[in-house]
């Protein structure tokens, strides 16, 4: 089974910025953590800070991957492409969250990406991101 | 490691009802699928219509409880009562919906809880009370 | 048939209290009357100041009776719970209200509930009652 | 004892449109069943798809009839000059709906009439007007 | 010099009804006494419960007389038709009200018609049109 | 085929009003130009201030015509009532206006009737009504 | 008969300053004008650019004159205390503006002082004062 | 003289958590202090964190005390029901809190209870209620 | 220890005014009842209807005063600039109001002052003050 | 004469994806028979997922084609960027859309484009791009 | 060249008060150092804390200045009176502000004075005024 | 020292269109200007109209430059992502505009990325970005 967790603006940055908030290791570090975890899974992953692209992805992975898990940062509570993208595809899409975003701006409150998306996985860090394949797992079982 | 699952209103008559949105087994059923899943773990249940009785058991749980699994159901909605609750508790509290409540009706999809608890897990059926327990699984190791 | 009167907050105070407003006359001396008039329907009825315990008379009534009628006072405009139970069980509930509620304060203008009752009577003093028996008679015949 | 039963917009297709929301009988089929289970009652009826007409009847009602039951259809939600006759004349006016306007459109929830009527009876089908008229009949006893 | 007085719904009813609001006596007997008062214009009148009408007749006045002085009552805040026909004349039109409509209810505050009259006169009473007449008078020396 | 073209208020004076905003051509002389390009079709035409004769037109207008191309104006945004009236005819309705009315006020972005008609051409002058035509043809090829 | 014309911020400038809105002659001019056709009354007037300062008039008017002609300019829209002090007097107050505020920013349709003033004049150029004085006259008749 | 003090959801754990926003004392050792403080007074007590049974208590207290203090916390800000009791009931009520709920999150400034309370203290710690009682005291002198 | 009672615009003429609202003695009375009764204080007193005047008055205060009881009257709801001086000064402020302004209208309900106010006491008539003083008193002990 | 046909996010799926909505032919399909139809002019044809990349091209048509046929999906309702970018060119560009955006999501309502566009054409599916070439012939004649 | 800097409410405690938001020096020592940096103009200086004052000001610097710098804190966000006030006066007028008034409350991101200022300059400390000036000599090159 | 010159959406066709709103010469002829007029600086330049280019361009600055002068245009009213990308790096942004956003469109009021910027100009036209430099310099003075 192939997945794609596919990170959207700023993400790049996880791990050099506001700890804080999003924790002190880089994405790339916590993926090799998940991909020991579920070996089982093919994992792929893509980071932009180009909504097109995030787009783009989501159609390429409808025909390539099993499931999409996507933390699609700041375009969550802006982007209706993105989320018209996400009810387009059949493959499910997860829409997680490292920090719990209700409990930050207003504005954060708001995602145009959760009502089409499969379930939505908000403030664990980056433990977010295994309980979404988690739950690809246990759908499949 | 014990935890609590509590329940709001009307989730007592889960299994019977809007099979479609709610799944059609009752929530007994799955408490034992549960406890056989995650055997180390004390899995305590509590259903409640009464928002007051909510509160109770949380104030209880905090000093019961490792981590409380909460689903308050259309409490989540208007309760800011249970929301103090849920913050004056040292006790972790992690927000379920087995429906996505993002996908449903406007006043839905504000939560007085969410921005008090740890994390907010939503829309993957009964399937989320399983993801919540492994967030404090993972949590705790 | 049976058929159940379900009164929330504060509908234990009529006929004492604001009689410019409810009457004056108590509930269970207007309940007589009722039970004089409608002979052939058994009449049960339940006050109740707790929305919990609302709830779980709806619950229970699902199985018991062929008709609510409902008048949930101050929680029909606040609570999501009680509208939720009103969807979630198979029995018809109608709501009901003394007062003009349109004619008072803004916030008395939402129902909650009225979207998923089988109708609303509102307005004609405790006649609204003996209308919402009239309702159910006439589409039982 | 005379009454006017005043019908709104488009309500004279009733019948022949959309009878899942309003049922397929004609209004003055309906009418017939009315006048022969009241038959101590005369009842008028008018029907126009005009605003001003409606105001000139309210007008003129409240000097040849004892009640008026008024449905009027789209203009509950837009008049407010509607709702100024009611309010000028003498004559007790009841607003009936035939569906449930509460489980409609978000702009169906508000009525101007409402505050100015003396009760409202909503989502009954045609039985809704049968309900009003029971409701002038108990209110003369 | 010709001017039109314009009246708008229920207006027909002025000396009848809610004397404490607007007065107890009728347009007429109104209409005589500011004739005489102003025997150097030629006065005309018309009232109407229609919309359409009133919409007509500013289309009519646009040709025949000097300036129209129209009271929209209830359309004043709903109206924008009647709002694009006074904008689409040359004729100037005055706004007027007898009550003073910024102290009722807060739909009243909104008038579509304002924006595009000459000026408005509110809360004089019947004197209101008076001062209608007045301000053409003054405009025409 | 047989189509009939529905104007509202204010229409009327088209050529001779506002002529920066509606051109200079009355529709009379517009009609002309329709029916000489449009011979294979009839098309009747209509304009009326009158929000119920609107309505009475689209009622008759489904048992004669083919297509309507309705301008309703200024009772776009403030008319439930021909909204209804659009949704209870099974005759298509073109929603046509000449101006872009989201270039001008914003009470004029809202339109009842657009959610109920077959399809909205804003903005092309008096093309638009010839625009609406095509639409019908292309469909009926 | 004493009246008192007191004017708020910035009617200092009147004509010097936009005289496309506020015309191109002094107040002072103006007032010659006014104290000359209305020779049976004794006008007083005050301007100033304070609050406070309009508030302390509106007090001692109170003692002073029979009436008070109040343009309290911006304060119309933002003062509650202004309002509050027409509101406690039992001299009448009439409000007047030179422009059409309803033809200008969202922010000037509302007024703080209309609901508590005996009348409103707005959009007659300088000519709103004379008939606020004749309003007077007509009342003392 | 005998008054009540009611306290609302989450109030039983004053003085256990939060010390920075609601002190550490519990409200028994506060209660103490008071009963000496005020020896002429009967002072009862009674928490909950149920909505129903405060609305039941206000009832009761209705015929058993001279007057109520009330801290209703969370309720405050979404209970009409409670409101409604504290409406119905003649024995004065008096609303208290302890933090300054108008330096907290935005939904802590509407209060439904305020409108209908004798008045309102908040912000003086726990000393809010000896206030309270202070005013008591002085209206019965 | 040194007070500052600080009253807003049109509070001069408490007594004089509305005494259904504020009641009918002057606060120069009052304020000999309230030296009176706290004579180990000496209380300042100080009225304005200049909103720079009330803010000149609180930053002389914070050097002279141990403590202000400010009556804002109407900026309370809408001055910015004199809640910035609360704010500014470190001088403890007490906001009191002798009506219930929260069952008055709407833009009552909103208090500039408030948030940055030691606590709020309101509705008590010219008792509010005592209380503010008591509350000084206790907080000094 | 050259056209460009500028096609926003997720419409590259045409054809393939909720064929209910937006029919079930390619867009390069349905762009053949409008060449073969319009064989009088050129049709360029670009599709992008990238906001920037859909500026670019608009700034690139304003030298190169007469018009652009803009259907800007859900860029439409979010995009001021895209806005500014029609407004600043001088050639003319029509808004399209193939679906009835005004019976979809609230959110779908609002167009940033349509103030600035020459005109819209919406709800006619794939003709809707026909219509507006058509609307560019006429003008062109 | 003379310029006038014109500081609004409470900007007279600056350097005593909150020096984390508005800096530790008082604005006469800053005055100094602006003087000596730009010795080629006359910068005269006002601070008040009366809107009253402002307005007076800024007439009176239209005579006499070529440019105005004003900061008019809290005012900014509350004064229609200041913003008539700077719109009236020829002299162009500068908004600055020391705090980044954008990062604080909600209402402090509203300027009544911004649409006709010439320009804002926000957040930069007290070199925020430096920059104003800067402005001014750049303007007249 | 190094600073970037970051300029969003539409900016590129600076000169070229509407010279009344944004001047007359292209940004490249300015940057010569700026070039010599501050030749102690490196001043690196940027355009695009891709939002998630620009964020790529502030995480690079952040290791490259010493200060970010950004004019987002469009960008900053609609774009959390971009805000976000402000946030995240340490170099200090500062957020220029060439016209007065202010006195332009409601929606060009709001900014997401003032709150994250040091601070603002606005409305001096190119001349802005002369001010922001100057700023910059001061501050590393």
């Amino acid at each position: 089974m192939k997945i794609l967790i596919l990170n959207g603006p700023n993400l790049n940055l996880l791990g050099e910025r506001e700890p804080n908030i999003y924790g002190n290791i880089s994405f790339e570090t916590y993926l090799d953590q998940l991909r020991k975890r579920f070996q089982q899974l093919e994992i792929n992953f893509k980071q932009s800070n180009h909504e097109g692209e995030l787009i783009d992805c989501l159609h390429k992975a409808d025909k390539e991957v099993n499931a999409v898990i996507l933390n699609a940062a700041a375009y969550t509570h802006t982007s209706i492409a993105l989320a018209d993208a996400v009810n387009a595809i059949k493959t499910p899409v997860i829409e997680v969250h490292i920090s719990n975003v209700f409990a930050r701006e207003e504005f954060r409150k708001q995602s145009y990406i959760a009502p089409v998306a499969k379930g939505v996985i908000t403030g664990f860090g980056l433990q977010s991101y295994a309980l979404a394949i988690q739950s690809i797992l246990d759908d499949n079982n």
